[in-house]
């Protein structure tokens, strides 16, 4: 032997297919241009591929070198989104193991969105960006792109269980009480939608971030007065929220706005709140496709 | 060399005192009888001791050992208390590890106690235990128990700026919004005691969470059925509280309740709120003595 | 209104059918009875159904209510496994939920086996134990039980490439250099093996245990002394292991010892190391079913 | 009442005092400059200030709109440090809580640093940067700096014990076997180095990787070929250390680096090494001074 041992690419009599193998937690920054501004993403990536029975072991550097690359060409030439960036890394897994045939890319960064709170002021507020990519040797390709929200949900449920228990304690005042928002259990709620983006078209994280936030009671800011926050908790109890209505308002949204995406588009959405009256949460979601949510 | 090396007993002449050494996240079952109860506690133990600038390394090995003695010794013999047996533990590391001056145990388990909710059905709530015991080589001795309590509170401050809210909107219910508990923002908090006792003393880990959970907004309970849910709700409205009131009912009821304890026993108190309008939390501390509360 | 209203009995006219909604993170103590041992194990467990497109709501009280059911039982008479538990509270799911085709129970505690260590003293490791159960309102019941274990690999390909330099830098050693293990990089691994138990069969999560131990270069001990620490490492270097062997092993392992089981038993195998060359970790996994291994 | 209420503004007859309070958790895009280079660093950030017992509540949304204020202009003027912002952000908290006496800023963030790896090729290699900054009443200021760095150990004992089970089995090649590193047992390492800034001077965070690296058994790099792998193993082996070997190593080149600090100037270190051969981890740590060192 006259040079180092390539362990993995021993053959194998008798192993087992490996449905995927790679590395995960890798962290790097990806500058990312979106709408004329160039932000770096601190972002988690996990990489697999998979692996023959004929093949002792996957050569993982070589995952390490692929994102490596791509994140010194996203310094000179900002990536358009997560999700384009998750599908050419996947791609590129493909190319450099030449005998996996699938290969997928999951990336996860925060990322900061201006918006105005109640009273107009500007908020950063952090959101979590997903993106998914995957490449088949026959040709097939597939991306997702996802968010997490923090936001806020008021319980339906309890308050009109409240709103009873008020009338008992306080009969003179039945008429406020049935006209008036009533106290009931809110809590920070945790919402994931995750999309596929068909080839040729784009799905933009902001967006998503919007649908989310309109299906919640409400979305939560950093930067609140004393006014502002009396207005969100008010616009919260205004609109009560189960976890299954926050899904299913986010599934209408959906509907509305993608009008064009093909039938066979993915969509996942789940909701999970922190319950403020237990110590468990409180959890409801959704595994469909456009098509399915059209019929 | 006839027989292993103890690499560790090796003497340096330029060391520099090491503050703690020890082993970390050990997990084991611990058997303790409280009112006459037995139970088996999953408790995750941390030991360290000092080691001084002339050794090169501490016998880890003994920590486990030590470790493993009083797991086998409780399963004969349940322990009392986990703040016995941190100090029980650190006595035996400074016995063992002869170089050391200060030995030190932390432990934590998850607990369960049996509670009735509003309308007076059981239901076993889960509570995180804490226990600390020092051992000094000039004879002193420390022990500290804890509890981590997860309740909810409701905020006085937006509950009055929904108040004021309300009037506007519906100036002809204004003595009704003047009397009535309102909508405020509520959510999950964790407050966190921690107790010295003294020798000779007891203090019961279920009276610190009496203490803890009456200081919150309210307690909460895996199993609510409507009415249940609508009372907790009330009473959390009828009982708004910031963390910073927490912190400070919780010291007055320490105050009341453990007269009898000299003015050197260290407490902490942590109340942390998962804010339901916010992103972040909200968190107060008082770290002290019954001698400065008293003061 | 002369009773507390229930929202989530609401019709809806346009609704989502929801995939799943329930609690997640609900914590109990469980006694199981095990080889004539009873221990309790404290369990966090997450149950869901599905919701037809026409109701607003789940019951998610009904859920709670259902795993106190359970424990309580489980206080009187100690279940047989988790993973029996499991089905059962699917079971009892579906029937509370009168509105659900499907429901699901997973269950995840820590559990502590007595091992030997090298020189064959006692010690008490710990592992996690896992469970899931479905059921359908067609009939259908499935359960699962799994082991997510803690151990050690050492990388065989390093081992050679040091081998290599080795015999650049010692020449005169070449002999010994090829008959003996060498220098690699080794770290902590966790392996998960989830597999399905077919009605009227028994798999032992004990069983499970030992063949992903198996599978490792070697288990790993929270008792060592210096001549236990020399025998695991030294075995560790005799049998170095890629996540991808580690993964093969026990499916081979599962082929052998489960003969009698059925093709359509499903099996999930996943092997993470933290290796100690790398900030980010190697992973392998395989999710096959009894007939395809054997095809 | 004809505007909002400052319920935090109550004046309380017989309050505690609070150690701290404030928010924790606020997730913020900081841009700083460093060398020339501009990055922006997803940051972590928790405040406090203490509260006298005269007032019910501190006034919270200032910390976030001080928090705010900081990372605009940190987009306009990029900051020198994470530590100069931390005092910067102390200073501002104490100014807007004027009944407070004490303030506190900590920060924590991932930064990404170009290093070479063993053949020379470039990898961005991810840290963790802290920062604290304290502001008193009197005048005093305080700032910190600190890195958190994963790397790798090689335990110095095990190697020792092998070498002589090698011995053993390997009679006739006794003379390699006392040449040559021997196998032991190796982990990832994580390290934590914090110090104390003075007024006027500047500690470099890289610097703190470098030193904090220099005491590990050796580096750890994202991207291996084969012959940086075995490069990096062998060294490790080369410079076997325990966890207080690793404490002690950076000790001595603070010693060295920072001749010119004063005598008051804090420093931690902490590390960490997860056991390839148990499931707990080993731990060291000196908390002390610049002048403790040199006594």
């Amino acid at each position: 032997m006259n040079s180092t041992t390539d362990v993995q690419a021993m053959i194998l009599d008798e192993g087992f297919r490996i449905s995927r193998v790679g590395i995960t937690g890798v962290q790097k920054p990806i500058r990312v241009k979106r709408n004329e501004r160039e932000v770096d993403l601190t972002t988690t990536i996990d990489v697999f591929v998979d692996l023959p029975s004929t093949h002792r072991g996957s050569h993982m550097s070589r995952n390490a070198e692929i994102i490596n690359e791509v994140v010194d060409d996203s310094v000179r030439k900002p990536v358009s989104s997560l999700e384009w960036l998750a599908e050419d890394i996947a791609e590129r897994l493909l190319q450099k193991h030449e005998y996996a045939t699938t290969a997928d890319a999951w990336l996860r960064a925060t990322y900061f969105m201006e918006k105005k709170n109640p009273s107009g002021h500007s908020t950063l507020e952090p959101y979590i960006l997903l993106a998914k990519g995957r490449a088949n040797r026959n040709g097939e390709r597939m991306k997702m792109v996802g968010v997490e929200v923090v936001g806020m949900n008021a319980c339906p449920c309890a308050m009109e269980n409240i709103r009873y228990e008020l009338k008992k304690d306080y009969p003179r005042h039945e008429a406020a009480i049935d006209e008036m928002p009533c106290p009931t259990h809110n809590q920070r709620n945790i919402t994931t939608l995750l999309m596929e983006v068909p080839s040729g078209t784009t799905v933009e994280a902001d967006d998503l971030i919007r649908i989310v936030e309109g299906g919640m009671s409400s979305p939560t800011y950093e930067i609140l007065k004393r006014n502002d926050e009396a207005k969100i908790v008010y616009d919260a109890h205004k609109k009560p929220r189960f976890v299954e209505d926050i899904v299913r308002a986010i599934l209408s949204s959906i509907l509305e706005e993608y009008i064009g995406l093909p039938e066979d588009v993915k969509i996942v959405v789940k909701s999970e709140s922190q319950e403020s009256i237990h110590k468990h949460n409180a959890l409801a979601e959704r595994i469909t496709t456009l098509g399915e949510l059209r019929a």
